[in-house]
């Protein structure tokens, strides 16, 4: 039986504030950080011993790893760091919460936005403050200018094959660390949820999910530790 | 021109309390901490882009180069960890403070220990609380029963020539942070220091040291930031 821990990054400022922040980086609380050592402190109080972490290249999702790791004892772990782990990316919606998006855009057309497995977020804008295409990480990468769950699903799963399965085939111990939406794709992908149901899937920050896989891969059980 | 950068982790309990340490896992003190996030903001301040970090598989250098990448808000900057950058074993001394070596081995025998480019100190005891052999971290590994710092240089060159040369010739800047003896056997290489004058080479704990290097790898210059 193969062991796979899927951990949302702790509580952000902009979760805290409900704010749209996809791709922006943005550190975490101190509520945040609390969390992170709780999930480090779960996860060695259940015997877990990693053998390999995965994270995205957005800071609250890296310090919320190495946080975790620390608690473990096991901060020598290997972590490979991907932007295609990133959060989904909301494009135009970066940066705006919950009552300027409505202001902006619209009741009805938030309400739509989240009820769409498949329609993007507006681009973002040019001279956004938010435009990352000079960010030195993002070098020879197409930044998407928005992207729906979908578009972040294409991106997730393709890696999660080539990276990740072949560790989890070797019996490998990996433990996920990265986002809302990033972390959705996985579960809606483990564990066979509908493009329906996936959108009313809530992971929360902090909360390690253990997935125990049998041989072929699939999930035998899921639980947040 | 091509940047290196030489970090030694910030001060560690035993650092403190004057105990050797080596393959040992010892946290860093507050001091050690706030070290490690000056020197961040040091490199940050010089405008270093990094391309990659090496570090051990130490605990108190890994956490050193996570708070110094975090201040620098670069994060996201792949990080190998591997043991041979791992500090100098220590053997039979791991554990013992000054007074505590001398009173057990004599004054005398501790100075040749203290003079000596190739003697290595005794071997750790079997049972010894600080044996490391059912650690995860080292399966697979032949650890040391104890290393002199030849034999420490005799693990640490052939690993930087493998893995960190092949970066720095495509003009990759890479940090390297590490341990006073691991950190001396490169600054012995790259500065072509005498096995005599290397033991005499004191590299201050959380002190980004820079090296400029020409095409050929050679040290144009080396200075503390």
């Amino acid at each position: 039986m193969t062991k796979l821990i899927l951990l949302r990054h702790g509580q952000s400022q902009w979760n805290l504030e409900n704010r749209f922040t996809g791709w922006w980086d943005v550190g975490l609380t101190e509520q945040g950080a609390a969390e992170a050592q709780a999930a480090g402190k779960t996860l060695l109080a259940e015997g877990i011993e990693l053998d390999q972490v995965f994270t995205s290249v957005q800071a609250r999702a890296i310090k919320t790893a190495n946080m975790a790791l620390g608690m473990m004892r096991q901060a020598w772990v290997p972590m490979t760091k991907d932007w295609r782990l990133n959060e989904r990316h909301y494009g135009g919606l970066t940066g705006l919460n919950k009552a300027e998006t409505e202001a902006k855009h619209g009741k009805e057309q938030v309400l739509q936005w989240r009820r769409s497995f498949d329609v993007p977020p507006p681009p973002m804008e040019a001279g956004s403050e938010f435009d990352l295409s000079q960010d030195r990480r993002y070098r020879g990468i197409a930044i998407p200018a928005a992207e729906s769950l979908k578009d972040t699903i294409a991106r997730v799963l393709p890696y999660f094959e080539a990276e990740i399965v072949p560790m989890l085939r070797k019996g490998k111990t990996v433990m996920i660390v990265a986002h809302g939406n990033s972390l959705r794709a996985l579960v809606k992908h483990l564990s066979g949820i509908s493009d329906t149901d996936i959108l009313h899937e809530e992971i929360p920050t902090g909360k390690p999910m253990l997935y125990e896989l049998d041989s072929d891969l699939k999930a035998i059980s899921r639980r947040y530790l």
